[in-house]
């Protein structure tokens, strides 16, 4: 594994993989790397022949009020982690990516201006900014990404489709720890007290699947069980619960078919967010 | 040449014309050729292995009020005049570029929002998002614009840039009539009083120029000449006339080495646009 800090050097050595035919497989990521991340990693190293990852904690995804400063980093651990699946693992450094004068933005209109979007505003058009750049410079095939951040998955989809980028977006399963709470470098800022509660996002999510299986369609009554449930846990406040359809987000107020459900719950002062697809049988 | 309307098809021979190693050369038009173009396709045809020409009335970079619906199409004599440098020649349909559910916009934030950006708000996002798009599907490692329409080749440089976009963009000189009136594809819209009336704005440029040289380097003064000039023709009605730095198109008030001066005029109901690189000696 090489580690590349200049874009301008990675591009003239993607060209050079290019050039040779390999297919480039790519995980953008912000570090404090997971069993969700190296799931993703394991899958490009398996799909490819050239596996990319970047680390970069993206300012332009944070909001003034949130955890930009205090993000998890522990690039030692990182390299360590994802060297034996990697072939170049890139850390751009902030001043190359954003520049003095940088005043480009891509942004998703209406995805990107509900459920997270709504709460965390700008959030979405720093994401879909710097995975358009990063997609430029490393020129992947196929890039993936967790279902966990499904809405970005779904916003990033688009972006490509609607700028005809010439790369696959490939969505894998969420990876959870043993009793249900997705992965997520934000968990390690839960206290033992609010690890326990934490658990109450997935429960959730698996109590409206069991409402659904049982024939309640009704998202409303679905979603005040959920909330319910979500506050016996003392440290949790939600932020938003939804049911929508999986491919406008656009909310649902019976479920038919197929559903996506997916809620933000604020566990003590840490933001955890979760998701569901759920099929009535 | 061959003509091609489909994006994924055009994709697909991309990709194998990458994989040869051919240097691809592009010029994004919008049609209605003329001599300002076909020096572009030249000089792509002279730089680079395989020359892509699109044509496409984008909608996205016209405002409400202005003159998407008339503006001048001569779509087999732009065949005609193409053929002999053009290997592909991508028309692509309205629907394929925008379907109903597309939503990604790319913006370039102050260098679009300032002098044509300030009188067609909306206009370079649409042409950073076209463009963009254009990119993506031709991968050109070169793309060549004209220096008549600068500052779209300053906000396209700065998307290219900040987006980290692996193409070089090229500015050709602008063409002229051998009355010095800039080639523009809005021309065929004047009648002969306006026709002769128009050759005021290259009129004021040399004006502008001729000032400097004799060391006048007060912008006020410069464009209030200028201004005189434009007025004693009747047809013309002035949208504005700005002296900026030609890299940050901020206003000077002095001309202390370089700099660029920008107009908009109506001729009658036809506004055109031209600019000049000003040096002292």
């Amino acid at each position: 594994m090489r580690i590349v800090t200049s874009s301008e050097l990675l591009q003239k050595e993607i060209a050079r993989i290019k050039r040779s035919g390999k297919l480039i497989g790519f995980v953008p990521t912000m570090g404090y790397l997971h069993e969700g991340h190296l799931s993703l990693i394991r899958r490009a190293r398996h799909d490819c022949d050239f596996v990319v990852v970047s680390i970069f904690v993206n300012p332009l995804q944070f909001g003034p009020r949130e955890d930009l400063d205090k993000y998890p980093r522990d690039l030692n651990r990182d390299v360590a982690l994802c060297r034996k699946y990697t072939d170049i693992l890139f850390l751009p450094y902030l001043q190359s990516m954003y520049p003095k004068d940088f005043s480009t933005s891509v942004e998703v209109k209406k995805l990107g201006d509900v459920l997270c979007g709504a709460s965390r505003p700008g959030h979405f058009k720093g994401v879909a900014t710097v995975v358009n750049k990063l997609f430029n410079i490393v020129l992947p095939d196929a890039a993936y990404f967790g279902q966990k951040d499904v809405q970005q998955a779904i916003i990033i989809e688009r972006m490509v489709k609607d700028l005809n980028m010439p790369v696959k977006i490939k969505v894998l399963p969420t990876v959870r720890e043993p009793d249900g709470l997705a992965m997520s470098s934000r968990n390690s800022y839960l206290n033992p007290r609010e690890r326990i509660d934490a658990v109450v996002l997935h429960k959730s999510l698996l109590l409206a699947q069991d409402l659904v299986r049982k024939g309640n369609i009704n998202c409303k009554k679905i979603v005040h069980k959920m909330k319910k449930l979500i506050l016996e846990a003392k440290t949790a406040r939600i932020d938003y619960i939804s049911i929508v359809c999986p491919e406008t987000l656009s909310p649902l107020k019976e479920i038919s078919s197929q559903a996506l459900v997916l809620l933000a719950v604020f566990i003590g002062r840490t933001r955890l967010i979760d998701n569901l697809v759920i099929k009535r049988r």
